[in-house]
């Protein structure tokens, strides 16, 4: 199997692991198959959508390339149907979802770093590839997204893009640093899972009249 | 009238008819004038911009065309100030809507055939230009898309979406299939309003503990 | 100081008081303080960025420049760490927030003038640019937009963009134009603040009927 396969293959695993976290949501909130569905194919791919509009890189591969579009709908379908079975794994589609996470940070962070965006903003693109579908999901079903208020997810993200960002400027091999960044990635979320740990929240919203409107 | 001046006067009958049903959402929703038009605009735009922008057909005709800015403002603007009329041809409304989804749903599938997509590309496009105006209504006002949980509405953007993607592969002359794409459209949604029809919802939503976040 | 460098200068303080605006509603909301980030950003560099989107310069400068995200993220963590501070200094934030609608809107509308927009269309960019990041900042916290119900907000961007177009059209030099486009903004914002001017809302909502579905 070659380098781009490979890659390839992880990302259609990525949109998996996404996708069936769209489709439980769609569930929970007794969406017919067409919701679940189209919750599916947005958690799966919205960030990377949002990434190569960004970058111009239209059609967007999430559209043009069927497998993306497949995998999703494949998820969607098995979750629709065997959803008891889905719910019963859901601890091991916790550790699918880290990998997917880790696998879109890196590969947002690279992808952005070959268009030569500068590093802060390559990083921000890894993270909204890893966040983006959660995103879309969540304002899809009018809910606050739960990225931006709890658990370590993000900042496992921005670990991961970091390192890759930061390995095309010094001087590391960029497998090397995809792979520490990835594997870094994977590593903070599941111990965020384990251990509970959360960024701060802020402190002093004792006045809680409106913010002003804009 | 030439086939594209049809085409031209068609796309616009469907800008205004969704943009009737933006802004009658945002009548409900209390909205202000302005409120209301900005819906009116995103329930008749959205839709066929969102196609454009993944296409990579910037700036979309929705923005650089007047008439859909100014058909969708005119359907605010009627709609603001005669409500209890719009309001008492809301079952005439239903039918224009029926008709305004068959011809996004098939111009948005040909226009992504155009681009070359591939055939379930094409199709989700067709059914995103269908179904993306009334979406980004209901986000901008905190629901969750109906499109998601109710009615045969995407189903039929789907099947008049198919086959004109299947015409384009078939020995079918393309007004043909587009032709017989939309009627099909407009009758399975018009069934679907008179007899109720409904998409399955998902069985076994027992145990409804949080889904996993991300 | 060069007029271009003017220009940036006033772009970087209208992204950095919307910033601010969006961290207020981040900690009102209760988000960690990557959601306060994220609300920062997206409050302060969505409208830029979704008018690039729709004129196809990509990536966006919000994006590709540096400044932009600093700007943002900066004004995040000043909220989060002082958000008393913030708080006491809302009313001084009001007419920051001022300026920066009118900043925007001007600079949006001149924007889309350049690339050839229509009238209208380049009207409706200044606006989109004035008002995108406070409507997203909505959005993700699952509030109906306060721009589509309250104050005359984005009437105040739309008098200004339209000075601009008018400008352009008219024999007058861009910098006049520009300059009472963005005078005339800030007034009436601040009038309407003063005041509680309000646009009319609509009237006979009696029938609170569901619309229809789309």
């Amino acid at each position: 199997m070659s380098t781009s396969t490979l890659v390839v293959v992880l990302d259609l695993f990525g949109t998996f692991v996404f996708a069936l976290s769209g489709a439980m949501v769609g569930i929970h909130k007794k969406l017919d198959i067409f919701g679940v569905m189209v919750l599916a194919f947005a958690a799966g791919n919205a960030g990377g959508i949002t990434r190569d509009l960004l970058l111009g890189t239209v059609p967007p591969p999430a559209i043009s390339d069927w497998r993306y579009i497949g995998v999703s709908l494949a998820a969607g379908i098995l979750t629709f149907w065997w959803y008891p079975l889905v719910q019963r794994l859901q601890s091991a589609v916790l550790v699918f979802d880290a990998a997917g996470l880790a696998l879109f940070a890196v590969s947002g962070a690279a992808k952005a770093t070959a268009f030569h965006l500068n590093p802060l903003a390559a990083m921000m693109l890894g993270v909204l590839t890893g966040i983006g579908g959660g995103m879309l999901r969540d304002v899809l079903t009018s809910e606050v997204p739960t990225v931006l208020r709890s658990d370590l997810y993000a900042v496992a993200a921005l670990v991961g893009a970091a390192v890759v960002v930061g390995g095309h400027y010094l001087p590391l091999l960029s497998t090397t640093s995809t792979l520490v960044g990835a594997i870094l990635c994977f590593a903070i979320r599941m111990l965020a899972i384990r251990r509970g740990w959360q960024l701060p929240k802020p402190r002093h919203p004792r006045d809680t009249s409106e913010p002003p409107a804009s």
